[in-house]
């Protein structure tokens, strides 16, 4: 089962100089893996991937991989590239920057990580 | 199966002002209820369920009906009082003013929506 979530408007990531760029097929991160940034989808489709269960396609705007920037712990699902994609790659000072000067940031991830809380429950 | 999470330091919340009393055996609030609040369990232990399944203990510092107040939807889990508990009440306003007056907040409400989220997947 899949959802599309909340996407953000990407012109406060458009101009991110750090990017990664990941071929179609290829996994951006995996299960397991420590995770120090988190991802927003600039062009492509992503898809998530919890114990083999795909919970959530990612389209431009998404964000990924909060969960693992917030808390330091590893990622907790992986991410599969359905198309090339890039995406900009945010670190933990760059993170807090953007909750201190945008509020409105803050309140968007929450809003994103609520949706995905209640997409999983359902699947529960 | 439960686990407990992170809680907060109560200090930011011990004199708000507007405070919900619920004795022992009854419901916070249940599935489908329209959310307004947050919550910030300040004495006693509730535990939260979801689809009858109790996927945590609430403890003092226990952020509780987050998503409800971040995205507007009705509430996903009921909340049950274990003893009598008493809980500050937080509306969009306050909850937007904390963001704003204290980032650390925004990233401490973003760690325990992590920890939901981990603990929930974990359940799939």
């Amino acid at each position: 089962m899949e959802s599309p979530l909340s996407t953000f408007n990407l012109t406060l990531f458009q101009n991110e100089r750090a990017k990664k760029i990941v071929p179609a097929g290829a996994n951006l991160f995996e299960t397991g893996d420590p995770g120090v940034y988190m991802f927003v989808l600039i062009s492509g489709e992503a898809r998530i991937i919890v114990n083999d269960i795909a919970v959530e396609t990612a389209f431009p705007g998404a964000v990924i991989g909060e969960m693992a920037i917030i808390d330091g712990e590893p990622r907790s699902a992986d991410v599969r590239c359905i198309t090339d994609c890039i995406f900009a790659q945010i670190d933990r000072p760059r993170f807090e920057f953007l909750i201190r000067q945008h509020p409105d940031f803050a309140l968007e991830v929450m809003k994103i990580m609520s949706e995905r809380l209640r997409s999983t429950n359902k699947l529960l």
